[in-house]
């Protein structure tokens, strides 16, 4: 089996569309041979045509929001920019092609030897908005046969992507502002670069960090992450803690039996009439692993509380490392919960922390971090919002990154134009039909401030102004229409690869910046639109020039039924 | 934004766990920082404690089958053992590690420095096994530190791979041996490698071919697309084709005119009796697309035929190309329909093409190749059989490789024995508690060559024999157990990464011998697990001395409850 072939370190395209500074796709693998089979086939056969060079225009867009929502985030820009900066067939490459494609002539596989991306030209909505169906969210034009090349990688690199930021985001609004949100999913996803993938879309929909370190270590994304349970049950006892010596946080002195003060707190807590009752015999393994995690980290003391028995074990065990590190200037950060019932468990937690604050006057105590992390998502997030609950982190795995409500977000590359002609895709099923021509798209901005409507319109017509009357039609339903006053007008796709052509190229921002695009642009959104129960459809519309075109083409390329 | 470390060329480690001969992992992103932060803080704990080099053995596996099913198929074996077999950390790891673990004494990182996995072994159920729930896939023993961090890894590469081979078997069960399965999931999976490990471990399980040319690549998988509605819809007429000339099969002449050769035979068709009424005006579009595409591949013609109109449109520009393809001694391969009532078209078109047989005389033209592929699954492929259909190949994308009706598989890794000592992780579901002990585990075959029970036995106990009476006890449930005399037993850990140790070390298989281990498994399995609907779980046992010691660990580690 062969090694995947290396980038090429620079492409070779001119002018504005050089890979220079954009830099290669964060997956090695991502190289031109990712795409479907059909595409070289159908290469092979514009080429024998003659027609690989006519120019095209295609729509990539989806037709449906994830989840029951109303939105959608759009993600995977930047990494479709440095595939196509990058786009470039290795001599390894055109000898597998060849050996695939038997039958084709040899002077083919000279002209995939030349194909880059110079010619081609990509618009795009910026990443990290949000978006809606039907209007492009990529608009890219070039020889068809070097941009059928690029449908498949595209829409693998924008489909997860912008499912999965949409995840994030919808796990975000459920959970609220103030709520720390960490990706646990490395385990789940689709292998190594799905979990990474995840890692980085998951943080831009606004998620606060991650455990995969090496999503830290390629996105400057924050890490967080402490113990796990076989952690705890790989002590078997306070014996097993050779070096018991802990220095106070301020370097003043140092504590020569750290376990003993732990077990002078444990019997405190025990004893304390505020907590009377409550706590028995506590697992000695669990704390063993407690002690030795906090001389490890007596800066970042974090435990999981769940090995045994969260409010009989695991909560008063905590209580006494978190007591005797505090007798050394530490403050603990907090416990996980990872089984159970969290809503009932976080508050119980709490109560003993508030207990604790009070019986030994440490003010502060009560505010210890409480996460949870088991099997969570949006509903499960809701329903502890129903019920009430003390938690102050979620750590949320599988259901985010699977998208496991909607494993797919269906986009779509559709060809609008060759040649200048408009062309359109026909379906029996209306929501199934392309809006044809090479399209502008805007959004029109109300007095309130929030987006009105979406409306795409022909690229000879005028662009829509603000304060000037414009008809929003419905692309395919003839009586929904209406006229808008916009008070801000906002032109949706920007020219991010120029190809050949001196057209300003739109930079590539950092992801910081990308995520608070994102948490920006759904606070601008109106919250009808994102809340989760009966959200409102946000309006997508045409031009009234538009609809005539759509339908003059539609009627001229269906054919006349005959019932019999 | 720092590229991927590459993986280190060759590992450090000695004796038979060497790399050499493994190879790097497909990804050249599954280096050693792709793991959880935890595992990282939890190395460090260890470390502190003087622990890190306890002896620890941990059990991967699984607690349900997905999909509703009774059986699960094992993969992902292969990647992991590349994966340790390469597993260093470079100088950036160690930098980065660092950066985000200030606090972490530098004697730690001088540690990390020397890690491998020399002194880790790996025993294993051979990839493309059929497994169940609870029985251990791996066996990962070695220092605790080191074979914690292998656990995100391992986890990551071995669920999703079990679970889309798992689906894809599934696929191949519904569909039935004598039909041609096409994994078409590029676009819709978890970004590159998602897709890429889709293709590999669909092909595993069952399928024929792939749409994904890069994965075709890597693993020698074969190709299959032919092309799109856009293909279809880029052409405008028949004047588009320059070359009109195709040469004969056995290049004895040629066409000048095959676009009027064509011509010719859709009249014919459309005056033919037996074919009379049926087709009128076919789009013209549509059939200069189909000419173009039988000009560059007249041996290999399959055409796309649901851009207009199938029966209308589709089906007699596709008749009448096959038919002047035959003229010249070529053989069409065949249709694709990707959309609408599969069921109905595909008979249709079946109709149609026995009558062109019939009434050209032209044998084997009924037979022509009926592929679907609209949004397919299990459900869709059950529904098309008891409706009845005449599709002989299925193009399957989306759920399969989402593995839309369950999006994870939930494998586990537990610690189950250190320095000795066995370890049980609780739960109040009884469902999680792990199964302690280093164990070996075997698959107990009845007369009629059927599995009858996988059984898990501490390592210290005799293997069962076969023709000698064994009790087989439900590991958790008392009143369930079995006495069975096997007619043939299988043990089914083997070592597949010796570390350090001389013990023989198992091969990886090719893939396709891989493949056919999983087809053999699934045949040799009672039908009864694997039908879709309420299959019968296969029983899973252990012995009476495991059986009870089980027990004892369980009464020792959990608290007694009090009722308040």
């Amino acid at each position: 089996m062969a090694a995947t072939s290396a980038p090429p370190a620079s492409a070779q395209a001119n002018g504005n569309g050089s890979a220079a500074g954009v830099g290669a796709p964060t997956n090695p693998m991502a190289t031109a041979l990712l795409t479907d089979q059909y595409q070289f086939s159908m290469a092979y056969a514009y080429w024998k045509a003659g027609k690989h060079a006519d120019r095209a225009v295609f729509d990539l867009y989806f037709r449906k929001n994830p989840f029951g929502g109303e939105f959608t985030v759009f993600a995977g820009l930047e990494e479709c920019i440095k595939f196509i900066a990058n786009f470039k067939f290795t001599e390894h490459d055109i000898s597998f092609l060849q050996s695939v494609m038997p039958t084709c002539e040899g002077a083919f596989f000279d002209y995939l030897r030349e194909v880059d991306c110079s010619d081609v030209e990509v618009y795009s909505i910026p990443e990290g908005s949000v978006v809606f169906p039907k209007v492009p969210l990529m608009r890219v034009e070039g020889p068809v046969a070097v941009v059928q090349l690029l449908e498949t990688p595209f829409v693998n690199l924008i489909n997860y992507a912008s499912l999965v930021t949409t995840n994030a985001a919808r796990h975000r609004h459920v959970a609220g502002k103030s709520k720390v949100l960490l990706e646990f999913g490395l385990r789940r996803a689709q292998g190594p670069d799905g979990a990474i993938s995840a890692s980085k879309y998951c943080f831009m929909g606004g998620f606060d960090a991650t455990s995969n370190v090496l999503a830290g270590n390629l996105f400057g994304i924050p890490l967080r992450g402490t113990h796990s349970h076989a952690f705890v049950s790989s002590y078997m006892s306070l014996d097993e803690i050779p070096d018991k010596a802990l220095r106070s946080k301020d370097g003043s002195r140092v504590c020569q039996d750290f376990v003993s003060l732990v077990q002078e707190w444990l019997q405190k807590i025990q004893v304390a009439d505020s907590l009377g009752g409550v706590f028995g015999y506590t697992n000695q393994s669990e704390l063993a692993a407690f002690v030795s995690y906090a001389l490890a980290f007596p800066s970042n003391f974090l435990a999981l509380v769940d090995t045994y028995d969260v409010m009989r074990s695991g909560i008063p065990n905590f209580c006494a490392v978190a007591l005797a590190l505090h007798d050394l200037g530490y403050k603990a950060s907090g416990i996980r919960l990872d089984s159970g019932d969290l809503a009932y468990l976080s508050i119980e937690a709490r109560k003993v922390f508030r207990a604790v604050e009070k019986e030994f006057n440490l003010p502060g105590f009560a505010k210890m971090v409480i996460t949870a992390s088991n099997d969570l998502n949006e509903e499960t997030i809701d329903a502890l919002n129903k019920q009430g609950h003390e938690v102050d982190a979620f750590g949320i795995g599988t259901y985010l990154v699977t998208c496991y409500s909607q494993a797919a977000l269906g986009c779509v590359f559709k060809l609008v134009e060759i040649n200048s002609k408009p062309r359109i895709k026909l379906s029996e099923d209306v929501a199934k039909v392309s809006i044809p021509c090479k399209k502008r798209c805007f959004r029109l901005y109300g007095k309130e401030g929030y987006p009105l409507v979406d409306i795409m319109i022909r690229e000879s017509e005028p662009s829509p102004k603000a304060g000037e009357r414009i008809l929003c039609r419905h692309p395919f339903i003839e009586s929904k229409r209406a006229y808008v006053v916009p008070q801000h007008v906002e032109e949706l796709l920007q020219c991010y690869w120029p190809g050949r052509s001196d057209k300003p190229r739109a930079e590539l921002p950092s992801l910081d910046k990308i995520r608070s695009r994102c948490m920006q642009q759904l606070e601008k959104l109106r919250p009808d639109h994102i809340r989760r129960l009966n959200p409102t459809p946000y309006k997508v519309s045409v031009s009234a020039k538009l609809y005539d075109f759509i339908h003059c083409l539609w009627l001229n390329e269906a054919p006349v039924g005959e019932l019999q």
